[in-house]
This record gives C-alpha cells, sequence and structure tokens, in this order.
C-alpha cells in the first residue's frame, strides 16, 4: 500500500478547501484503519469550507474534513477484539471518552469530552481513514455504499424522531434539510398519523413528500398555522420536530403545538432564540428535548432495525452523487439547496 | 318506537342463551339510547353461553349479553352535552365510576368499581341499549359498522400494543385470537421489525400472516425458539405480547425474550401460572406489565389516530358475519378456532 | 343563615380591592356551599389588585376574588355523592371541564376550557363559597386550617418538584417565593442532596435556608455560578426547578444545568424570553417541562401522601395571619418581598 | 511486598472454605492490585460455602471467594488512567465485557457475558485483590472502610428502591435481609410515606423498624395483610420490593398490591413460582420489573449523591465485625439470620 492518499484538506485558516495528498494514517493498538468507499457532505463541512466564525473558532488545520463514511477494514490494531478485517463498516464521528460522567451512565452522546472526525481529529474525506476500533459499526456486506455512509447523519434523524411518541399523532416537522428529510421516513414507518412539514425550499418539498410527508408546506407562500389547524381540527400537533435552526420556524412551531405537546430540537439556531414562554411553554404544559448526536449506541441499533426491517428507505433522500475529488462541484450542490443528500466515493461514482 | 326488542340474554342459571323480547330500555338523564347496527364476539360472549366456573359466579341472569357494538345515538337524557342525536357511536363496554383512586388519576381502566356492559348489566346483542353517554365514542358518520363495532376489541391490542416500545424491535406474539391478529397489525403500523406469531390453529396464523406476520408457528409443529433464535441471531426477541393464557405460551415466551426484554400480558390465564422467576424475570432483567381493558381514553384517541390515519386495516380480521338472531351459529363458528372476528347484525347482515 | 355575607371584590374595572357584601351563593345539584375557614393570598390575586393588563383583559367585575382556600361542607346539590355535609376541604381552583381531549385522558390540568375561582368565576375571599363537588378535595378534619388552605399553591410546588428525578441530586431552586419555598420542602422530602436556591430578597432566603436549602444565594450579591460549580465539581446542576419568571434568572438557570440536566418551569415571565438555545437547550441535550396547575388528581394524591406522611412540613412557609377584612394590609404584605405565605381567616385569626 | 498472602478460599468442589496462602496477583495492562481493607459477606458466599447445587455448577475451584470490598490501589497497569496509587476505592463486582448488545446501549447490568468476583474469578477476600481499572469506584478518602465495602450490595437496594416511584408512597418490603434494610432506608430518603416490612426474624425486623420502617411484621405471627389494607384503607401498597426470594411472601405481595401498583424483584427463588397471573397480574394492571446487579454506573452515582449528601445512614446495618481470619465465624453468623451485615478486615478489626 502506498504510503501517501488522496484528501480533501482545510490547509490554512481561511475560506476553502484543498485536494491534496496527505500520508496515510498510521493505526494505534485500538484502532482500524478503513479504506473509505463512499461519504456523505453534512452542513459542518460547509461550515469549515467557508470558513466562518464557528469553524476558525473550532477547527486548526491542517486538518483532513469529512465525518460521514462507510468502508472496508484493511488493518486492525493489535488490542482490537470487534472489529476483523474485510468488515464493511459505517463509523460514529462522536469519538467519546469513556470514561466521564455522562459516558458511564450509558450517555455517550453528551460526553463532554467529545472530538469529532473530520473537526477535531482528522476525517473522512479521503482514501483512508483511521477510526478508534469503538466507532466502528459493522454493517451487512449487502448494504449499499451510499446508504451506509449516510448513517452518521440518518441517526441524527433517528434519535430525534424516536425521542418522541409519534404512534397515531400529527406531527410537524420543521426543516427538510437531509436530517429532517430521513426523520419524515422514521415517522412514516413508526406510525405518524399526519406529517406535516415546512420548508422554504420547493425542492425540499418535494423531497419531503417522496419521503412520506401528507403536506409540504413553505412558510413564505402557505399558511401553516391555518394547515396545522385544519388537520388537527384547531387542537395544534402532537408534536414538533425542530431541524431549521430559524427562528421564525422555532416560534411558529411551538405556537402550533398543542396543550401538552412535545418538541425535539435538533436544528442549531446561530443565534439567541426570543420566545413567549409563559404561554408556548409554561401554559402550554410542553415538553421539550434537547437533540444531539446519536444514542451510543441505542440510535446505532434503532437504525439497524429499520433498515434490516426494510422500514425506511433512504434512497430517495440521495439525489447526487460525485467522485471526492470532485468536492468543490458536489459541496456547491449541498450548498444551492436544489438537493438532498450528496455522496461522494473516493473512487469515483460506481456505476 | 315499540316498547319491545329482540335480544339474546341468559334467562337462567344454566348454559345456552335465548332469543327474546325485551323491553326496550328506559334512558336516565346522563345515558344514551342507540339503535344497534352491529355487535361482535368476544370470548367473554361464549363463557357466558357455556356457563362456566367464571362465569356462573359473576353474572346473574336474567341479562341480555353483549359489549362489542356500534349504533346510533336515537334518544339523550336531558343531562347529556357530549353526545348528539343522529351521532354513530361505538361503546366502551367498561362503565367505571370516576370517582375512585383511580379514575380520579386517569387510570379508569383499573377502577375497581367496574361494571361491563352484557356482563353486570344488559348489554348489546339487541335491538337498542342504553349505555352511560359517557361511554360513547363518536365515529365518523362513514365508518363501516363491522369495523365500528369492532373497536372495544381492537382497542385491547391497541393497549398491549402501545404498551411497549416495538419501533426496529422483534416482537413474539403468543395468541393469534381476534385480538393478537389485531395487534399483530398495530405493531406493524408502528414500525416492529419482525413480528413473530404463535397459535394452535393453522386458520389463525394464516390470518397472522395476512395481518402482518413475517412468521406464524404452531408451538405444537414448529420449532419456535429455533426461530426466534434464528431471527433475532440469538438474543431473544425485545418484546412478547402475550394474548393466549396458555401456560406453555407464556412459560416460552418468557423464555425467548431477551435480557432486559419487555412482556405485557393480556390473556387470562385458567389457572395459576408456574415460572422459572430467577432465570426468565428476574436475572434476565424483565420489565412485565399487566394489561386489562383500554385506557380512558387514550387508547380511543390512538385507536382514532391508527384507523384514521388509515395505518391499521382492521377488514381481514373479520371472517364471518351473521344476523343476530342467529347468534348460536355465530358464536359456534367463534368457538371453532376457525375463524377470525365474527361480527353480527341486528338488522341482517348488509349486502 | 343569612343571605348576605362578607367579601373582597372586584367591583369596577379599575385598581383596588373593596370589602363589600354579597349574596350568599346558591348552590347547583352537583355543588357543595363552604363555610369559608382559612384562604391564602396568591400573585395572581394582588394582579388583580393592581389591575395590570393581564388582569384588565381576564377579569370581568363585578367578582368576588381569590382561589386559596378550606372551609367546611355546609350545603350540598341533590346529585352529589362524593362529599358530604360537615366535610373539611380544600378546593382545586381550577374548574375543567371533563369532556376535551385532554380531560379525557387524565390530563385536566391543561384543559382548554379551564376556568379559576376568582378569576374566571365568583373566588373564596369571602365568608362562602359554591364549588363544584368535583373540585373538593376532603382533608382529615385535624388539619390545621392555614395548611389546608395553603393546599392549592402547595399542589404547584409538588407538581413542579415530582416532575424531575431529585434522588440524590444537585438541585438548583431560582426564585423562593411561597411556591419554591414549598418545592425546596419537598425536594428535601424526596432526597434531594443539594438544594441551591436564589433569590434577590433576603428576606425570602432566610426562609429557604429554613425549608432546607443548603445554599440560599442572592444572584445580586452572591457568585450562584462559582457557588454551582464548585458543589457540582463543575458539572452543573442535575435539574433547574424555575418560579422567578425572570430572565436572567432563567438565562443563569440553564447556562448552570449540566449536560442532560432537565429544567421545570412554573415561573411565568411577563415577556419573551431570550436564550441561547444552541448552546444551553440543544448541545446540552436538556429536557425541559411547562408546569401548570396540579395534575388531576394525581398531585392531590402526593400532597396527601408527603403531608399525612409528615414529610412535609409547610408551617414555617406561613409568615403572616390577618383577619380577612384587613385584606389590603395582607396583600400589602405579601407584595413587600418582606413575608413567606399569607393566610386570611374570615372569622378572624384564631387564638 | 510478600508474594504471598493469605485469602479465603475453596480449594476442592466441597462444603467448606480453607485460609490458605495464594500468590498475590499478578496485574494486567488494564487492571490495579487493591491492599483490601474491609471486605462483607454476602448470601453467594455461604451458597458457595454450602457447596450447593448451583454452586457446584457455578463455581470451579480453586477460587478465591468475596466479591463484596474496599481497599487502596497499590499498583496500577500501564494503560489506567482513571484510578490514580493510593486511591481508596470500592469494586464493581460485575466484570462486564463492554461489547455485547446490553453494554454497548448501557445496560452492562444485564451483560451477558458478566463474571463476578468470587465466583467466575479469583474475588476479595484476601489480603490484596486485582480488579480491572474499569471496576474501580473512587471513594472519598475519608469514608468509613465498612461503609465503603457495603457499597457493591448497597447498590442493590439503590437500584430495586429507585427503580419504583416512592414519593409519598405506601411501600411493602418482604425480606429483611441486608439488601432489605438497606432499601428501607433508601426507601425512608426518598420520601415513601410508610414502609412496612416482613421478615421471619425478629432480629431483623428490629433492624427493619431501626432502618425507618413504620411497621416490621412477621408473616408466621402478625396479619400482614390485615395491616396492609389498614394503613392504605383498603387499596394496597403502591409498590412492592422484594427481597426475600420466598414463594409465599411473593404470592402474598402481589395480592397486597393496589391496582396499577409495580412490584421490583431481587430476591431469588431458588425454585419455580406460581402465582395467580389473572387476578394479581393481569387484572391489577401490576408492573413488574425483574432487577439484577447495579445499573453501571448511573447507581453508583445514586449512591454517591445518597451517602455523601448524609441521606442514608448504613451504619446500623453493620451489626458484627470480625478478623478475615474468623471467616468460618463470621459466616456463621451471617447465616444465623441473627445478624445485619457482618463485615470483615483482612488486617484486624479496627479499634
Amino acid at each position: 500500500m502506498s504510503t501517501k492518499m488522496h484528501a480533501v484538506m482545510k490547509v490554512e485558516s481561511a475560506p476553502g478547501l484543498t485536494w491534496g495528498d496527505a500520508e496515510v494514517p498510521m493505526i494505534g493498538p485500538e484502532d482500524v484503519l478503513v479504506k473509505v468507499r463512499a461519504v456523505s457532505i453534512c452542513g459542518t463541512d460547509l461550515h469549515i469550507r467557508r470558513w466562518d466564525t464557528w469553524a476558525s473558532h473550532r477547527v486548526h488545520p491542517p486538518l483532513i474534513v469529512g465525518h460521514e463514511m462507510c468502508g472496508e477494514v484493511i488493518a486492525v490494531g493489535e488490542r482490537v477484539t470487534t472489529v476483523e478485517l474485510g468488515d464493511f463498516i459505517s463509523a460514529e464521528s462522536h469519538i467519546v471518552c469513556g470514561v466521564c460522567d455522562q459516558c458511564r451512565v450509558g450517555h455517550g452522546h453528551i460526553c463532554e469530552n467529545t472530538r469529532i472526525l473530520g473537526v477535531d481529529t482528522d476525517g473522512v474525506f479521503a482514501e483512508y481513514v483511521r477510526i478508534p476500533a469503538t466507532n466502528a459499526w459493522r454493517n451487512p456486506p449487502d448494504m449499499p455504499w451510499e446508504i451506509a455512509a449516510l448513517q452518521e447523519n440518518f441517526g441524527n434523524a433517528v434519535h430525534t424522531a424516536l425521542s418522541i411518541d409519534a404512534r397515531g399523532k400529527h406531527i410537524l416537522v420543521t426543516g427538510c434539510g437531509p436530517v429532517g428529510l430521513m426523520a419524515i421516513a422514521v415517522l412514516r414507518a413508526v406510525g405518524a398519523r399526519t406529517i406535516i412539514a415546512t420548508d422554504v425550499s420547493s425542492y425540499r418539498l418535494d423531497l419531503a413528500r417522496k419521503m412520506g410527508a401528507e403536506l409540504a408546506l413553505s412558510p413564505a407562500q402557505d399558511d401553516v398555522a391555518a394547515a396545522v389547524h385544519d388537520i388537527t381540527q384547531g387542537r395544534g400537533a402532537d408534536a414538533l420536530l425542530e431541524f431549521s435552526g430559524a427562528a421564525p420556524a422555532i416560534r411558529q412551531g411551538f405556537q402550533l403545538l398543542r396543550y401538552g405537546g412535545e418538541a425535539a430540537l435538533l436544528g442549531i439556531p446561530d443565534r439567541p432564540i426570543e420566545l413567549d414562554w409563559a404561554n408556548d411553554l409554561v401554559f402550554r404544559g410542553v415538553t421539550v428535548r434537547g437533540i444531539v448526536g446519536r444514542r451510543l449506541w441505542d440510535t446505532w441499533y434503532s437504525m439497524r432495525g429499520l433498515l434490516q426491517g426494510g422500514l425506511v428507505d433512504l434512497a430517495p433522500v440521495i439525489t447526487h452523487r460525485f467522485a471526492l475529488s470532485d468536492f468543490n462541484l458536489a459541496m456547491d450542490t449541498m450548498q444551492s439547496g436544489q438537493s438532498g443528500k450528496v455522496v461522494m466515493f473516493p473512487q469515483g461514482v460506481p456505476a
């Protein structure tokens, strides 16, 4: 094996990403080396390329970016017992410490020492990547690469959607980026009665319908409140799944919840949010859950159940495929809002 | 309106039921009078016809039997505000006191003062029935009669199936009588990964497959344990839904649960059950829930969500239809094990 | 019995309250008439006296005010079966409809048709009051009047404190008005490890210590954040109980929560609240519950358990006692911040 | 350090235990070596001494027995980062695999690959013991040795008692061995209204009263059912904590539960249990939880909160102290039923 590989890197503290050569990683005794088969693009990757305030404070170049991936295990550290050569795995992108209070009680998703692939340590937009063996999730050998790569992100959707009880309920989904879209598929699988999705992009609203939303509305053009009232006979939605991070969507979402409703929040607002707590939270008796990452490893088991059981089909959410070397084009596509999930392949797009 | 009506009655403390004339009930200020459109047969009705030990201790003739029904409201008591003339309703069969501790905290399903239609008070196998207005559940006018009549019993299935978390899980259903069959449909709707159903009747196992079970097995002929082990890769089922009341099914069901699994028990054993508590309950860390009736009124709201959302189709579970006057034939059919749900119509089977 | 009684009334749409004569209420068939023994003052009563924006929109004079009370049943309506002449009762102040979706599933505390004694209908600051029999809670005959009167308000504290799991945990209580003070007593009773209370009034902080808070701090003078960090070894509080409704307390409270912490919000902000949702809610994986009223009737049963079991002593929270005719002085005292709970007696302060 | 140490050993497949010499254990890179300060005796140790059916199938001599301990860390493996030389630690006795499904979702207490100190691998009744560093729980340096040694067993009590909601409730505790006694202290700390304890030993019933039980009754002499009915006004206990493993206690416990009550089962029956499932489980709407071990590590955090907060005092449960070399006398004492917890000290009973 060559000791060099191609990778998408942030080489200096400035906007942009570079297609460069990097050393194939050396693995430690508890790591595995993975030949990357497919990766997918997350909003975080766009932030890093754009080099916004968050990125410039968090990321320290040089760094290989990207954190959603699947691949084949081609080397295992000497103390690794849970993964074998040849395993087809996806990576949990959160490298947790395993010893803090949160990790010890099974809440690794909120480990305070979390390091994230492609953010705090070299990532997956490369031909090879090193990950701790404990971050590897073994897939069935016949799982399509592009689906396997999506799982990390799908896990956000599963974590959010399963944090509420959707069975027979009216659910409002605000934000139809890839996570929102995948959450719609989960809600459909677990017996939601009605899914009302909102987004400002008509492209994404079309995808929302494909994933199973009864109604896909643009707050800019449609009367979302009237639609929710109509469907729920004036009672309001049973639950809100928030993926937009947008203040107007959050405020309207809470206003449209029924008394005693529940909200699960995954979207990350980029500034403080002002809300009428008295009327929309306290008096309404609402329960709100902040959602981050994937429950380790409950969410992965749920994903396995949903995917292996044929209950969720993620294929429609993948709208574009590129060779990894075309990462700039791929990221432009992702950024346009005219896409679902964008997948890239280090060895080129499969025929 | 004539003051006489036809009804199926237990007229004396002995086996059998009689097709007789009864007075059309007078209603009190908080009652409604319902013209019965369809009724369905429950195992309880067979116990009363057979006049077994339980029945002879509980039931005091003369009594009109039956408790699963739907019909049209044709008179309302003077203090009734929640039901209107012409409403198409189904009846919750448990008449609860509303003032005991359980009722006051919203657990009416375990009200200690429960009286049951057709068991403790005149029932629904008649042309007309009086029920308290608070026991009426308003249906959409276009709901098929035979589906509407089934709801009380469907509620048992919904209560049981929703008491566990089936999402993406392997579920074992023991007992494929009508409630078990309807529970299979619910599990399917709310995202179970695999449903393994058992019964001794091949007729019912065929229905179980129709309702959505991946595997429908006879403990007498099939190796249920091997099947569960195979499907769950040796781990055991995530949950057990028990509808048979049969000791061998219960014991095997617990043995086939995974560590940390959960069991929901609706089936009523007719004698004490012996179980290896140490190994099958304590060490396994299992959670068990006794299930009775329907949660008032959560279960009815869940039913509405599942049915109105088109998530559950109960039609396949109805295998036979009779005029109410043919109740003995209908009950023989139910008792044969060669049936799903048997529905009867006071005005004759609709064309 | 005279047909006239003394009462504290809002007679016109303007600030102030009047000590006037009113008719002793006539009761309906499902009501009881209660000879009032003791009442206590709530912040709501002060809002109505002051005639602020909320009050002027909600309240329609003439109206007898007040909603926290106990008394003796001296007449019962003809259909009442659950309360008897001579019963010593406290009143649940929320008159709920009993037939809406929320009421039907046992969530009467968020009934959308709630009417409140002394706000929407004549209240309890009077010699006699009429309440629906279903709103009466029977007390032991020997319960002290002033404790019995407090129960409605104590229920807010119990509802809030029991909505989280305080067992062995570090709890932050923001706001030491009477409800906060009573919540501290509950937290102490149910095994909180540390209770850190904050308020701007040193009078109330003294009471907080008396009720069982380890630390009682003024955000104006003390470094609350440092104290929480010190006690929790930098992890943050396990839970926040918010009773102040004050934006700075809310914001700081969320910042001081540990990852995966929980917040229960009873305090009513008088304007929208701005919060750093990304960092203090979503990333932190926090669960938030809006709390309103008392769970009907779970909270009352919990109160009974806590009080009858001798687990909570409310006596220290009562700091002032007045004859009802001295209501203005009593309300001034309450408004001064130099008080705990203020109780009034229609027949004069007991010796 | 000498390479030999004293230890209590099972040297051959026969009844009895031997005070012998053993090698001081060598530690691996992820282990720590602990100088044992105090150990306590569990029923399991008595089974192994007696060499009953269970023991003779599970235990493979030669083996050092015992699993409840505390001590000082005197050597740490090269990869250990969470424990330091000189730490005063207690041991979690369940060595779990960390990689099975249960471990991965934070349910290590039901790890199917659990190995137990002193049962499956050399134990703690010795001068020194090797444990995996991940099994060490760091105590405050000033925690009394005998309390620290008790924690493993206390964890069973905490796990059981916190699995139900005891706040303001009537709780029935069957079995007042050490775990039952410690559970009583926990119930008292977390706000149980009434604790009714049963045992056949009057010695233990006295201890139960000391730990906080209102009523401590012998089923052989007292009318337990009448007492429960009296205290609960005929409703039945809100919850049952079962520590006896005795069939009559279990059956009576379930009969004395109220409708909708909950049961937590830690006691291990030595043969199948026969129960009237229909009436005592299904119709009663009871929830039952099998409890095993300690939740890793939630239960240890709860223990820390309860002990550090001064909420539970375990001192009264310790009734006898011996030098480790007097293990036979200590075990006879434990077996007599005339004891609470029996603690032993490898370096002799402290003055």
